[in-house]
């Protein structure tokens, strides 16, 4: 049985975490799934690490939403770089899911917010049960919870 | 008994660290405390290793204060690079509390240094005693010091 | 026998590792290759760890292509950051293959894409089997994928 | 006994290590001083580490005056980046005394190297004999070589 | 004997590392010289630490010329990051020797880094056989490959 580890923030406006729990729970069987949440998106790379190393996960998933300020995409850069580190450190993939709070206004980003943790939680499904299927479509321009970019013609 | 480390700095022009003290001392009873000051926030997270390793530390508290230049912004970088490394390092969580001088001016800086590192404080006992608390927060736009940003709607 | 390991995303608009691995076929017999598919650029760095430490392989290569927007520049340098630090703690070469979707548009973007990574095979192949055949091209300026600049004047 | 390691370049245009060891003289007693020069500030990080691992140094300063270009702004934070890691890795503390060459000139900028680097000695002083007095001067704004912004009103 | 490792690109536009063993073979004997060329300058960090670890270079000089363009800035940063990253993993110095294409044209540029080589070879020998002299030379303003910037006055 393959344990799936999700870490967010109560820093985040939207409850992306519920959303890939509610898509995961849709598509496969037989999946445990362990929650966490911590204050923001520095907190994810260590909380990601205990739930790989002291919880037994064999991937996990950070939520967060990073400000509009310059000071938080810095912030975001550090957590981006704790969260490669903590991948290097276990040799377990924590599939990043960051909505930047500029990328949309209101309910439409919201709605970005839920279709990007579906798509990564659809993701994380093929990258664990069917990786055939990721390279199916390697460099066809996907985009997580935007419309795809499509191959370039 | 749990024990919590508290690193701050003489840099700083608010005594964030009492104030996270008097605020878990108000809400907790069994804690133990350990404190340590170091002259700037580049020295915060080998302060906070040390604590954790050599002082036994189950969590830990990180204040700062950024300045204003670009130079500064760049030092808050490295130090919270660092903090999240040290947090990797050792599987412990480190809260980071900082607040720059340029979010406010005067007396409101002070009141927000002040209720950042008591509302930092909360989390971490929500963390450590409660966990379960967090995530019912989790994606409600907490804002620490700051009127929350609420969900989005 | 030399075993290499291929990592490449499906956010990437053209199928780079597909012509590196032909241009690999086409120039070097009895190699190995392990290829992975992953969302991002910043997936990159633990799928070639993963790949040098799980599966064996004694060189990567990693296909990427950073998007045009700041937060995408600041994505492409946590992941070159990652991709050096995997290269550290594993003592083997894992060649960066990134085309910017602004370096070029469509049509020339693709044919750029398609050079880049054979050239790059073709170096990897020169380091395996010929590291003489790289120092006499010390210096002199090549270019994967452009025109080469060639030495100073 | 305790054991001081002091690392400095040759790129810098003051020698501020030998005030720092004045300083550090004229303040305490039966210190041991071990001293390393280097080219520049990216050379300091491995030169502590050294000090620290193979020389048995108890504490460190790395002293090194950044350029003014945009190139030396990111040097100096690739330096940083490297003394915070240096540290992590020994659990051993680098007081890292920088002065950037625009923060002042010429004779103004030679007295700044100098104070700098002895109120810097004096912070190393009492973190190793006197923490308490560390705790004390706490969030009060103290500034090495300039006047002190002292606790906001 | 002491070994010393070089590794060097094929982007660079000027062979900066025969300039070096030029120098390093002119002034000193029964040293061991051992080679590395790489595509870029994100391929040198562990060029040199394989150079220490599999070859047993006890120093190496790391030569490369970042392009001019921001994408190219944001690579040396990379690069030089995982510079100091291999110092620190292995206690020994790694001597980055980077011209930027755009510090001078043509000719210019080229005895730039004919100079910048040689005199970091210079700095070489010295820290391996004379380091009192790096001391004498502290915060005298050196500049390796440009006049020296000599002490504030």
């Amino acid at each position: 049985m393959k344990k799936v580890g999700l870490a967010d923030t109560t820093f985040a406006r939207h409850d992306m975490a519920s959303d890939a729990i509610n898509e995961l729970k849709s598509n496969a069987t037989g999946l445990k799934l362990v929650r966490v949440t911590v204050p923001g998106i520095k907190d994810l790379p260590v909380a990601c690490k205990k739930l790989i190393e002291e919880e037994g996960c064999n991937v996990c998933m950070a939520f967060g939403m990073p400000g509009p300020d310059p000071k938080d995409k810095v912030t975001a850069q550090v957590a981006s770089t704790g969260l490669v580190q903590a991948q290097l450190m276990t040799n377990t993939h924590i599939l990043e899911v960051f909505v930047h709070e500029d990328e949309a206004e209101g309910k439409k980003l919201a709605k970005l917010c839920e279709s990007r943790a579906r798509e990564h939680a659809q993701n994380l499904l093929r990258m664990l049960f069917h990786p055939a299927k990721m390279t199916r479509r390697a460099g066809t321009g996907q985009r997580e919870g935007f419309e795809d970019a499509g191959p370039l013609k």
